[in-house]
C-alpha cells in the first residue's frame, strides 16, 4: 500500500490495523560509469515496494535526496546539509507521530546518510527527554537494505571481492532489475576501483576519479538484480515485522 | 532524460548541451474522499517526464514533501516545516549550481508551497545581494502546473465551477491518467464542497470535513487525465523554453 | 489608538472591547529618483493612525525592514533575509497572542514582503498543527494596502499605465500627503521606467538602472495622495471589520 | 537627515561625505502606570532626530521592538527572542556595509537590549575573524542615550532617588516633550516603586505589581524632557563624533 | 563535590539537599606572552573546586570554550559564536532543571561571555514567557570570579594600575598557584600593555600586538595567586550562598 | 603538551612542528552505581594527556558535554541537542582551522557521540563541497579510545561477557586509575546488567533501571585501570601517527 496512492480514508482504515510505515530514504548521487544517479533512492524504493505487495504496511514517498557532499565534484549529485536533512526526518516524523503512526521504519540505501539520521533521531528524541514528560511513544528505526543477511549472502555469492563499497554490482543491479531499459554497459579501468578515505568533494573525485570506491560494477546484471530484491524483500518482511513487535 | 536514471558521464555530457533543469516540487497531503495522497506530487512528476520525453530536459527527482500544514488533521498527510522546505531547497539550489546549472525549474503542484518557494528564491539571492559580489549567474523560477493556459482551458471546459481549489477533479484527473488502477469512485455530499477560509489543521478540517474545498472530484476521470496531460506538456514545453532563452 | 503612545492599563482596558490589533510592515528600499526610501513602511502606517483615528483599534509599531534583497545595489536600501522576517513575525504574534490578541492584521505596503510573510504565518500555524493541539485560537491576516478596491480606482484615474509596479506615482503621492516637505522634483528619462524579471541586486539594477519598474512618479502629487490615503482608509476600514468579524 | 525621507540619489550623496550612520533601537514594553508603550523606541528616536537637525549625519529608521521576554505579563508588550535580535542586527548590518556605510552607530534606550546586541555585534564579527581575511572595515557602537553624562547630571538634580531603572520620570518626561498629547496624569502606589531582581515574565509581574521598578514617574513633566532633550542630543554629537573620528 | 566524580545515586542524594549547582565557564583564548591559553577556564575552575572543598555544593564540568572571536588572530584561540554558546547553555539548564537543579550559577572567568550568557538567560526564559505558563521555576545567575569584593582587595594591592583588562597578573597568578609548573618568566616590552578598544581579530592584535590590554603580567605570582584564590573561595560562598537563598 | 597549559608564543611554535591536535570528546551522564558522571570525558582525557607525555602532540581542552538524551532521566546527565553540538564542533574546527591547524583528530569517550560528530564533519566538508572551492585542507577523524586494538585485548582477557555496552568495567578502570580516590563499590542485583534498545530517557530507565547495559562494573578495579590506560596510549600514538601522515 504506497501513500501517494491512498486516499486519507484509506489511510484511516489502515491505522486501525497498524501503525507502522516504512519510509524510504536514499540520495541523489553519482554511482560510476555505468551506475545510476538515483541507485540509493531507487534501490530502498524498489524493495519497499516490494514488501508491501507481499504484507500489509504503507509505503511514504521517498526522500530522494541525501547527505552526499562528497559526491558534489560529479555533475548531477545534490546534498542535503546534515542540518537540514535532520529538520527534514524531524518535520515527517512529528507529521506522522500527529496522525496516529508509532512505528516509523526509515529504510535507507545510502550509507552516507547512516550518521545524520541517527543524530536526526536523537534530535527528535532529546525532545522529549529534555521536557521530562512522560515517554515518547513513537519506536524510530533506521535499517539499509545492503546490510540484510539474505542480500550479504547473494552479494558475496555473485560478486565476493568485487563488491566494494561504493557503485557495488549489487546496488546497480537491483536497479537495473526494476529499470532494464537503463542498464548501460561501459568499459573501466581498473576494473575494480580503488579504496581509501576521503573529505570533501574534491579530495574524493581526486582519489576515485571516475566515482567508484572498490568495487566493479562491469558485473552487474539484471538477474543479480533480480535475485537480490528478493532476498532484500525476505529480510525486510522480517526485520519489519520484529521493529513492529516492540 | 530523467536525473535518476542517468548517469554522471551522461549528466556531464547534458550539460554541454543544456544548463537547464525541472524539479518537480509537490506535497504529501490528503486530497479529499477519492483524490491520491500523493497527487501534488504526481502531477508535477508525471507532465516532467511527459516533457522530458519530447524535448532534451533534465528531469530531477520530485520533492515529495511540501508546506501542507494545514492538512495535518487528514492521516497520511505529512508537512515540512516552511524553514525546512527554505533549507531544502537552498541545498538543492547550491548543489545543482555547483556542478554547473543555471537555469533551476521548479515545478509545482501544491498551492501551499507557493509562498515558501518564492521566500527561498529570496534567500538564495539575498546570499549574493548581501555579498555584493558580481551578480548571481542563477536564474530561478517557479511554475504551478495547474496554472498553464491550456490546462485552465481544459478544465474550465470540463469541469467550470465544480473545479474549486483543493482536491480538484483536474488534479485527481491527471493522477488517474498516469495511475488508472487508483482511480476511485467515493460518493460525496454535498457534491461540490464548500469554500472558505482556514488556519491551522483544526480549523480546515473544522470548515472542510472531507477535506475538498469548492470542488467536485467525483467527475473525475482517466479521460479527462489524458486531455490534461497532453495540454500540460505542451504549457511547459512553451513556458520552460522561454525561460532558457533568458 | 497607537501602541507606542498607550500605556499598558489602557491596553488592557482595550482588550476587554476587542482582541484586534493592526501591525504596518513595510520596507527600506530604494524608490527611485524621487520617491522616500521608507514609502513602503510610511504607507501602511499614514494609512492604519488614519483608521485608528476613525475606528476604535490598535495600531502597533511599524516594522520598517523587510525583505529587500534586490534592492542592495541602491545604497541607502536595508533587507532582513526571508528566514530572519519569519523569525520576527512568528515572536511578534506569539508576544500578541501572550497578552491576549486574537486577530493580528498585518498591513503591508511591500510586494516583496508577502511571500515570506505567507510563509510565516504558515510556520506558526504549524507548530499548532504538528502538536495536534486544539486549534489555534489566532486569526492572522496580510492585507496589502495598495490593492484595496478604492484605491485601485484612484491609482488608475490618476495615473493608469503609469503606475509601474515600484516607485508608483501612488505610493510616492500617498507619503508625500503625509510628508509634504519631502516631496521632490527629479526629472527622470524615460518618463515610464522599463517592466521586466530580476533576481539579485546586482540584477535588478542592471535591468532598472534609476530604481523604477515600470512607473513615471514625476506624476506623483501631494493632492493624489491625499485622495489616495482617503480611499485607503475607506478600504481598511472595511477590510479589517470583517476579519474582526471572523 | 532621516533615511526614510531620503531618496537613494541623496544618501548616495551623503556616503561621500560620510559613512556613518545612528540607527535607533528600542523595545515596545509596558512602562508602567502612566509611561508609553513605545517609550524605549521613541526615547532615542526623538534624540537621533534632534541630532540629525544639528548635524550632518543619516537617521534610519528605528528598531521598534526589541528584547522584552520580562514584561510580557503586561498587555501590549512584544518581543523578540535574543536570536532573533541578532539576525536582525547581522542582516542590518550587512545590508548597510553592502553599499558603503562603515560606521554604525547603534543608538539604544533599553536596558535589556544590551548583553543582545553586544553579542550580535560579536556574532558579525566573529564571521571575519573565523575566515582569517582581512580585518573587517565595520566600526560597531552601541550606546545608550540615558548614560550620557549630562543626561545624567539632569536626571540627578531633577529626581535623584526618584529615577529608579524602569518606567523613570527621566523617560518618561522625555516621550513627553515630544508627545505632550500623550503626557498622562496617573497616581501610584508607593510612590517610589520597589526595587529587586527578576526571571520571567510571571516572576516579573509578581515581584512589580504595575511595572516600575525603583522609580517615581508621577515627577515627569514635558519641562524635564525638554531639558533631557537637550542634554541627550549635546551628548550624542559628542559622543557620536568621536565614534566617527576612529 | 564535584559531578564528573559522583555517581548518579550521588547526586539524586545530593539533590534532597540542595537544588543549586555551580558551572565554570570560560574560554579558551591567548593571555599574552606568559598567561595560559586555558586561563579563562581554569579560574572559575580552580576557585569553584574550592569552593566544594569548603560547603556542600555541586561543580558542572568547565565549558572550556567561551565567546573569544576577537583573539583568533592568536594560534591557539578557540571560539563559539554567540549563537552557539546560547545554544550550548539553553540545552545545558534545560538538561538540569529536567532532573531537579533550580538554582543554576555560571561561575565565569572571561568578560567577553558575559554579554552572550546574558542573552542565553533571556533566550530561557523567553520561552517560558511567551507560553504565558505558570513562572520558570529557574534561577540562573552569572557571577564573574575577578569581580568578588575580596579579589578586587587583593588585586588593586597587588598591581594597583598593573591589572589592565586582559592577561591581567591576578588571573595569571590564580592559574600559576593551581599549576605552579606551568608558570613561566617573559620579558614584555612596553612592561604595561596598551589600553583601547578592538573589534574582530585582525584589529585587536594590530592594536595589542602581544595580546595582553593594560596589563603587566610580569607581575604574576604563585603566591598572589594563592591570596587571590582564597578570596575568591570566600567572594564566592557568601555570592552563592546567597543566591541559593532567593 | 596541553592547549590549555601553554601560551599563545607556545603553540605559534609548535604549529612549525606540526599541525595536528588532539580534541577529547566526552559525556556528562550517569554511568551506574558506581560509575562516574565524567566517566567518557575523563577516559579520552586521561589518555590524551598520557599520549602527550610520549610524543610532541597538542591536547585541546575537554569537551566535556555531549550527546546523552537517553540518559536524562538518571540524576547529573547533562545533553546538548545533536544539532548544538554540530555547531561546537563546526567552530572549533573553523577556529583551530584560522591558527594554522590541519589535522583535527577528535578523541571520543561516548558512543553516543559517534553519529552526531560525523555528522558534524560532513556539515564542515559540505561549505566546501558546495562552494566549489579547491578541496579543504582539512584532515578530521573520529577514534574512539575503547575501540583500540589493545585495548580490546585487555578489556576482553579482563571481562569477556562482563564489559556490556555502557558502564562498562573498562572505562570505570580508566577512570579509576587516574582518579583513585573516587573509586566506589556498590553491590548491584543482577551482577551483569540486561541489554536491549532504548529510545528517549524515560524508556532507557524504564529498561535498564540502574543505568547499566550489559556490563558488571563490580570487575572495575584501579589495576585494570592501569593496564587500559598503557594500552590505549599505545593504541593512541599509533592511530594518531598515521593520521598525521596522511
Amino acid at each position: 500500500m504506497r501513500l501517494q496512492l491512498s486516499t486519507w480514508p484509506e489511510v484511516e482504515a489502515y491505522l486501525t490495523r497498524s501503525t507502522g510505515i516504512i519510509v524510504p530514504i536514499g540520495s541523489t548521487e553519482q554511482h560510476g560509469p555505468n551506475g545510476l544517479i538515483g541507485t540509493d533512492a531507487l534501490c530502498p524504493e524498489i524493495v519497499a515496494n516490494g514488501v508491501a505487495e507481499r504484507i500489509d504496511v504503507l509505503v511514504a514517498p521517498t526522500i530522494n535526496v541525501g547527505m552526499a557532499q562528497h559526491h558534489l565534484a560529479f555533475p548531477g549529485s545534490i546534498t542535503l546539509r546534515p542540518s537540514t536533512l535532520i529538520a527534514v526526518i524531524r518535520d515527517m516524523v512529528q507529521s506522522l507521530a500527529r496522525t496516529g503512526f508509532r512505528h516509523i521504519y526509515f529504510f535507507n540505501g545510502h550509507g552516507g546518510n547512516v550518521a545524520t539520521v541517527q543524530a536526526a533521531f536523537a534530535e527528535i528524541y532529546a525532545e522529549n527527554s529534555l521536557a521530562g514528560a512522560p515517554g515518547s511513544p513513537l519506536h524510530l528505526k533506521l535499517a539499509n537494505w545492503y546490510q540484510g543477511r539474505r542480500v550479504g549472502e547473494v552479494s558475496r555469492e555473485l560478486f565476493a571481492g568485487d563488491e566494494g563499497s561504493h557503485a557495488t554490482p549489487s546496488e546497480i543491479s537491483l536497479t537495473w532489475h526494476a529499470y532494464p531499459q537503463a542498464a548501460k554497459r561501459v568499459a573501466m579501468q581498473p576494473a575494480r576501483a580503488p579504496t581509501g578515505n576521503f573529505r570533501d568533494a574534491e579530495d574524493y573525485r581526486r582519489v576515485f576519479p571516475d566515482g567508484r570506491i572498490g568495487s566493479n560494477p562491469m558485473l552487474a546484471s539484471v538477474e543479480a538484480g533480480r535475485r537480490l530484491f528478493e532476498a532484500s524483500v525476505e529480510d525486510t518482511i522480517e526485520d519489519y515485522t520484529a521493529f513492529l513487535a516492540r
